[in-house]
């Protein structure tokens, strides 16, 4: 029997489109009864392979403005909190770096959640070592211990993997969906990325 | 008494998304009983402004790729006819003139949604006159007065102008949408544009 398509949720804690999937999509996927992949990933050396030393929505300042009113809108139209950050775009290798420790792990969407409110709603600096340990509380025994195994160097090289696995596969920004081979980009995009996975279901699953 | 919000359309005829808006919006509107305003823009001039000498789609192959794939999808979702033009971006120097000259003519909506469909189902060259005329045919007594009328440099200066004007007004990609001061960006966002021109209306039209 085949198992039924996984959806994988490609993101990056700096990226303020990805707060609005990862902020949902465990919760949508498991209504959906879809199987929800994690793929953390630096968006940092995907646009500097375009030539990019920041953000799109910095380099364009009338894009940037933009976003902001719109990250207002769909917040609210999702009713999540969202405060826009002293800081853009937030430097967040260390939680990147526990999220691909932690990819399959049970406690990996209430840590996303939580490294991304701090983000959006919060404005911590999200790379400081206390605030990334105050995520992991009460998630995982000991926090300093998953904070030192996502500093090892074979993790540093999971996250590198992720990173150039979202090159190979043709991803451009954050967030972005894939069932199979089928690629969704952005939070608007989101619903139709489980929609495709629901249909992919082997008619014996649904 | 207070005049109803309108909608403004901000759309390019090379521009894959605002296809997918322009086939649409003008029934859409209609039927929320929103008023429309067509306001046709060069996008060339902009995104010269951010020094691209071409699309995002074409200087980024990745983002260009995924963009057809996506196009096929959201057509098919929206029921809209799509194949992927052999010349992309196409010129549309000519119909976006005569587009500035009948902006607010009762055939601007159809001639719109023809050479549209020029561009992105029968893959013609948008900018030859033969074609421009032919998307004139039968909404207007004289399809060469109006190529011709058109082609002045009052008219040219009127495209101009709306070029000038979404410079000024922060647009960066089309089609956008304007409910007032309210800006909202893509295909992607029309109903939310449409939803917030309805909020919008006095309580005694409603």
């Amino acid at each position: 029997m085949q198992n039924p398509p996984s959806l994988e949720c490609w993101f990056e804690f700096g990226s303020n489109y990805s707060y609005l999937s990862v902020m949902r999509i465990e919760f949508l996927a498991r209504d959906a009864g879809i199987p929800l992949v994690w793929k953390p990933f630096l968006l940092g050396p995907i646009f500097r392979d375009f030539g990019w030393e920041s953000s799109p929505f910095v380099l364009q300042p009338a894009k940037g403005r933009y976003m902001w009113r719109d990250m207002e809108r769909e917040a609210a139209k999702y009713d999540l909190p969202f405060r826009k950050p002293s800081v853009f775009p937030r430097l967040a290798v260390l939680p990147m770096r526990v999220a691909a420790l932690g990819a399959t792990e049970p406690w990996m969407g209430e840590f996303c959640r939580r490294v991304m409110r701090q983000n959006w709603v919060d404005d911590f600096d999200i790379n400081a070592p206390h605030h990334v340990a105050a995520a992991l509380e009460g998630l995982v025994a000991d926090p300093q211990a998953i904070l030192a195994a996502a500093q090892t160097d074979d993790n540093k090289l999971r996250l590198r993997g992720f990173t150039d696995e979202a090159r190979d596969r043709g991803i451009f920004g954050a967030p972005t969906f894939f069932v199979g081979e089928e690629m969704f980009w952005g939070n608007d995009r989101l619903q139709d990325a489980l929609a495709w996975a629901g249909r992919c279901a082997p008619a014996s699953l649904l």
